[in-house]
């Protein structure tokens, strides 16, 4: 891929270095396994340290270890995402949750209102959590940390938890700042999967 | 330094792993230049791999090339700061906004109210655009990216703008979530410095 | 269809009535049309006053005569539901977005963030009053019925747009008031419909 | 009455068809027993079909068998409106209030603010819920019904609860948006009436 | 009057001194010409001292020179008491904006929603700066000042104004803080005024 | 001091009268004490009596006697100014807990977030009634006393905490209107003492 002109937002942003050759190796196994860069990635192309920068701490957050399960942290992905109403990452991260949970309607909460959804004690005070903290940091204290203590979390739960809803209060940001436009490719993905 | 138990922050978090001589090297570079060692790396010093993904994000953003100046980021960091009440940040930021611009009235006017400070237009529609990012990125849309052009930032900028709202709306969240506490130095920093 | 004891929402509602013949054949076309009748209409089915009461404004407001088409006020309907995050109207208006335009992008930026679509500036003034009729009604003024004439809507289409968005107002709030739950068929309605 | 150009409110709508001779009687009975026809049904009156639809549901709502007392669902009339700022339904309902308790002070309470009101159990959890469902609807859960049914409601009065506060949800819109003007009649009375 | 027990309120304070014989003849005068001691006069007369501050920055504000008239000062009272919704101030400057308008209508209007009245320019400014400036003070700049100019009102009217709004928002504070009840005599009052 | 034209705020007040001798030694005691007169008092002395008014409020609520300490009432007027981002209120009221107090860092804490200050008890209920009763005054009832009445505040005490909210919403709101200008000399004032 040759990031020219970045026609997936509304900034016309000139490629400032090219891509490093562990960054099109990263590009070509996208487009390998999922069909297609996700457009995040294709914004943050042209000056490969930043792309780098966020490629780092996404893949850690999102994919490395924690005691959260992968799908866990999208659930919190898509929460903080309808907060902000991010039509990029609710689309991105929303087909995420459907794909990894086989459960097309659990993907459909999590964007509309994860107070409708069927969700473990566990899962609601995570949410509730990642709402809080991203409409109230300011009003977040002891007794918000304790309550996911009490569904069973560790304090590096906590912390990881903590981690993707800032994440995702920045990237809505970005996306929200840039016109962020998701890869079509979203929409129709795992839509009729089945909850096992 | 050893990460062993973390006390800067409300959760008790296990060092996972020795910091790496890069990262040694980088909190006794900053023990020579500030001091002290910002809480905040301590902070994720629990973890090599998130400490390294915060530190390079934040390097990049923060002290990289822009058309940013250092000030201006610093600024809008604590305006986005103080749309959510960060104490760490505010404390942390409030002091870089004094001692870069040599005007300690400046870094309490970015913390208590940023419109109560004489600002330039390209000022003013910068910290504008912060606050509105972070109040409500759900409404921003192109007459909000013209208003930044209007008054001469450049399409880089915009993003560049974009990815610092976004980055401390993030830090700002894992601030208040884990109670981060911010170093006593900070306090008295840049208090008497004079405006040039 | 009997309506015996209504599992569709969280209250349990006794049939206080039986429905009437043309009910009984309207629930029976529901069927043979969509393959299923609206959960909407079971949860009002325990009274059939009251469910002829809601099923005439209804069939009025969004099939009736208006300079409106359906798909407008469909995408007026889902609007008010996203600001008012009701899981139920989301699903099934945003259903009917994707069936009438063919273009499912189309029903998830209505559902997710109305502002990330490319839409006309007719439709773009018709979602801003009804998002600010929402949120706000106290603050509408003339300034507000002007931009909608600005845009060619007649007085008639102000009062059906008004209309349309107080009967959402009124539905979000019986269907979160009472947990109501979506028929699992729209979930999979009209995803990979092309648009024209 | 002939509804001809339409001067209740800020829009002009044409009278598309004439009233029926019900609907006639039922404007001549206005007259006679309240001295005049109420504004929102002349507003409505430019066409026969959406009145109808409009006063059916009206009447079975705040007149038909309930649970809730007549008086109860004007307190909730005009909670609700307080809660929208609507000028038109805080006048009519305001007076309806005062006319049936017979309690003026009860009426400005509930227009002002009904925490002043020194009310009952069930009436103070009526009126939290109303003012709850319409301010943030998507936070409603089943916390907020048995709160409901602790102080004695049924299941049906939870649905004709939500039910009122829908409608006017409703009418607060259609009032706002159209700039709805009560009749004067509304001013004056019940305000010398004393409570039983 | 003796100020024992205050029952005006939720809290029990006792009388910490007598009034002075200048406060006794106010609040006898009071009686003479109201027919009554405003419950906010007793509720201070616990403390002389206090009283006599309040009641000296109220005269001045409300009664003294001013280029606004005591009805617009009363407008602002009632629309700051209406943003706030304090029982209080509404009950008692509804009261007055009855009284010296001559327009019962005119004070519901204050009360319920100041938008729905036929305001000239002036007085539409005016109470918008007051709205403005008591639900978001720290977003008032030099626009809305100029817009207040705009209008014709002069430096010391802004003054004047914001002097107002200041008043009222402490005062709808108190009230709230303390469940101050109104006079039952105001509900009464002015209600058959006709507009001159 | 000469109140000719007065440059602290951004309207130009004529001066209307000279100050009484008592307010002239007043203010001669200003700079023998401080250093200087505050910008507030100088805002008002275009008018003696509406600065005789506001001093003797001021003196009596923040000087005079009270089960609140000096420190106490600081710390409440910064949390109020903080809520309303007041420039003026901050910098001055700041400066003043961290010289009652000795403790630099509390003044930064009631600036930036109470709820990062290791509070005790009483003062976290104290702060936590201060915010409440300034953003949601409407809201507060019985249990918001009692929960002042549980940390061992008396009636009066109560009264007391609301009058200096009341006091401070209203001096924001003049300081917000007429973009009131603190002295520079607060700025540095007590940075460097230490809490004993």
């Amino acid at each position: 891929m040759t990031s020219d002109k970045n026609s997936v937002i509304a900034l016309e942003l000139e490629s400032e270095d090219a891509l490093t050759p562990a960054q099109e190796a990263y590009f070509a196994k996208c487009e390998e396994k999922l069909g297609f860069v996700p457009n995040v990635l294709k914004a943050y192309a042209f000056n490969p340290v930043k792309l780098q920068a966020f490629a780092d701490m996404y893949n850690d957050l999102m994919l490395g270890p924690s005691g959260l399960s992968k799908l866990e942290r999208e659930m919190i992905a898509v929460v903080v995402s309808s907060v902000n109403s991010c039509y990029y990452c609710l689309v991105a991260h929303g087909a995420a949750v459907r794909r990894l949970s086989g459960d097309p309607e659990l993907g459909e909460q999590m964007v509309m209102n994860y107070r409708a959804a069927a969700l473990s004690a566990r899962h609601r005070a995570m949410l509730d959590f990642a709402q809080a903290l991203t409409s109230s940091p300011q009003a977040i204290d002891g007794g918000d940390r304790q309550a996911l203590r009490d569904v069973g979390f560790s304090e590096r739960d906590i912390w990881d938890i903590a981690a993707v809803v800032g994440f995702f209060n920045m990237s809505n940001r970005i996306a929200a700042a840039s016109d962020m436009r998701p890869n079509d490719d979203y929409h129709a993905m795992a839509r009729d999967a089945k909850p096992s």
